[in-house]
Formats: structure tokens, sequence, C-alpha cells
């Protein structure tokens, strides 16, 4: 079945912040430098959770098209201020909210996205923007043969033209494109789509004081542990 | 002179067909195995010539949105009919139209390229579409930190916004990005938008019969034979 299945698959598309890089671990190190003393995994967590009502607000129409920088930068200065943050320069916040532009690779990923991508065309579909992401995967070295996001389609998901975008893109079937992404409700949009799914366990991604529930959901084409697990799956 | 330009530059955008790939050679090739005894050059210098006006309907609103791929397509179909080539398959006529996504680069191509990598972020900057400039480096090995183009900005060159278009999204000023191409005329589009350019030798461009005239214009900050003359003169 999954012999199958991958036979026919010519792009995976990747989902990013949490699947590819560890957003969590990332901004707790770049805060704790920064900002000493701060509750770097509260504050961490807290502009995390911003981030799904501010696309919600631009998915409304309430706010125009704006990027991923964009509202990374408003949800920040709400929760420097939340936190009582009120010593940094113009240009220490302009850095801080770019950390997103340097978040690490799970130790996986660099290899695991190099083996997968020597049998598939290995591309993003991410909420980032495009400078966000290419920064990103110039100093993660993370190997894209392209990247696509919401800023290409001027949707952000789960938006059913950013997933039939890829197969479109490519000019393919949707089933010929695999999303592969570490949440379920992603892989759910992308699934009613027609694309093929496969989730990745990252059980660390909201940090080691809130391991993430990882159990398979048979919905999905594919279940692995890993980058590399995934490129065993896809026989790579 | 050159030192201070290249200090400044963080992004190289890279014009593609007849900079990086050898459109004409490729198409050549693929036209004697598939046509045999056709008149291969002319038959690529027509297609190739349709490109501009099919653009130009484009951008003057004649047409709608067209991606490049739908553009070649109506050009070849004008062109098979203008040799008189009635007996391809659709899937020929489809695979055919589909080249422009496997042009071979040129021999300094990907070495330097990977030169040019090693300190500036590289991307496209191509009327070509996503799918095929993906196609395109992952067939030659053109190693891009970004693929960027004409479908992106919904915008063909020469129009100022595809220019503005990548120091905006790397969030650069305009004289921090250096277009890279071997057509004097994109050049200067990209110089009254405020980047840098470098002209790239490619006297081949329209094959052995047609040797393109190749001499300085001083108006460019550079001026080079080869991507691995550019990565010298960039000090890469």
């Amino acid at each position: 079945m999954q012999d199958e299945n991958s036979n026919n698959i010519k792009v995976l598309a990747f989902d990013v912040f949490g699947t590819v890089v560890d957003w969590h671990g990332s901004l707790v190190r770049e805060l704790d430098q920064l900002i000493p003393g701060i509750d770097s995994n509260a504050f961490a967590l807290s502009w995390r959770e911003g981030y799904a009502p501010a696309m919600q607000r631009v998915r409304s129409g309430e706010l125009g098209w704006t990027l991923l920088d964009d509202l990374h930068r408003m949800i920040l200065d709400q929760v420097l201020q939340q936190f009582g943050v009120t010593n940094l320069t113009a240009q220490q916040k302009y850095h801080l909210n770019r950390v997103w532009h340097r978040l690490d690779p799970w130790p996986d990923s660099v290899a695991g996205l190099n083996r997968l991508k020597s049998r598939y065309t290995i591309c993003t579909l991410s909420n980032g923007n495009l400078g966000l992401l290419a920064n990103m995967a110039k100093g993660a070295g993370l190997a894209w043969d392209c990247i696509l996001c919401a800023e290409v389609f001027r949707k952000y998901k789960p938006d059913p033209d950013t997933y039939l975008g890829v197969a479109k893109i490519f000019d393919l079937e949707p089933a010929q494109v695999m999303l592969v992404a570490a949440h379920n409700n992603d892989l759910e949009a992308a699934r009613a789509c027609g694309l093929k799914t496969a989730y990745i366990e990252r059980p660390l991604e909201f940090g080691a004081q809130a391991i993430k529930d990882v159990s398979p959901n048979s919905e999905n084409s594919m279940h692995a542990k890993s980058f590399i697990h995934l490129a065993e799956l896809l026989e790579c």
C-alpha cells in the first residue's frame, strides 16, 4: 500500500515551523541571551500563540494581506508589553523579530531532506514569507528545490488554494503531492484537497515542559518518527 | 570601486534563459531527436522570437495574466504550423513544450553559482514560472537559495515591481541587490530601479551561426566572461 502511494508521489511539500525547525528551542536560546532573566519558555509560547489569531484576522479580511514577518512584529510588540520589557532599542526589536529567520532545524532535518531530495522534489508549504524561508534555508542548510508559501498564493493555510496551488505549480494531480507536517489540522486540510499526507512526530515542539501527543492517525498516508524514517518509508 | 560595491551587495538575482542556461543549444538537441530533418536552428530561433511579443500582450492587458509555460505553448503551436509539422501527438507536444524545463546550464554555471552562493544569497529573477524554474534547477543542479520570478510578482520583467520586489522580499535597499544577466535591456531596467548590475558574456546564446556582441557597457557595475569570473570579481 505504501509502495503504491510512493510510486505516484512526485512532490513532498513541507510545513516548516515545528515540522522542519524547532521554533520553541530557537526562540528560548535567543531570548535568554537578549533578555537575561526573562521566562523565555512562556515568552516563546505567547509569541507563537498570537500566530493563529493574527492569521485569522487576515483570512477574515479584517486585516489586508500581511506578511508573516509583519504579523510576528505586531504580536512581538504586544508580548514585550505583556512581559514588561521596555528597554529594547528599535534595532534590537527588529533583530529579535527576525529570530524566525534563524530557527534551528531538528537534528534529523538536513540529512533527511537530502535523502528525500534524491528521489522527490522537495518544497516548503509554509505560512512564512519568502524572505524568512530563504534566509532560514540558507542559515540551516535546508536544500529546498523550491520555496512555496502563503506569500506566493496570497492565502494562508489552511486555505485550499495553498495545497492545490502546489499541485498546480508542478502540473500534477493533488494525489501526486504529499504534505509533510507535524500538525494534524494542516494534514486534514491537505487531505480534503486530495493530497497524500505524512505525519512527523515532533514531541518537543512546545518544549520539554509540554510534551505533545504524537499518536498516529490512521487517516494519514504515512506516520514517521523523523525525516530519516520518512525517507526509509519512501524508499530513498 | 568593485570592492566597495561588493561589500554592500547581499543578494545576486540571476536572469535565467541565456544567462544561466543555453536555451538555443538545448532546443536544437531535443528538436533534432524529436523531428529528424527539421531546421532546428531556425525553429529554436522562431520559438524564442515569439517570447517578447507574447509577454508584451500580457503587459499591455490584451491577455490576462498568463504563465510562461502557456505562452510557450501558444507560440509552439504557431511555429509547428509554420514549419509544417503536423504529426506530433498531444503527448509529444506537451513534452516538447516542457523542453524549457530541461535546459542545460552553460559549462561554468553550476560551479560558478556554488562559489557565489558561499558569500551571497543567490536567487533567480526570471520571466519563467515557478514549476519551470524548479524543474530546471533540479535537473541542472542549480542550487538557488530562492526561486523568484514573474509568477511571484504577477508582472513580467522589465516591470520595476520585479526588480524592486527582490529587494523588498529580503528587506534590502535596491543597491544591495545585483542583477546578473546577459542582456543589456534587462540590466538597464534594473539599474533604473537602483540595483547594481553585472553583465555576463554569452556569445553563443543564439547559436554559433549568430554570434552575439558581448562588448562591455561601462554603465554596468561589473562585466564578466563567466560566473567563475564573476565569482573572482566578487571575491568568492
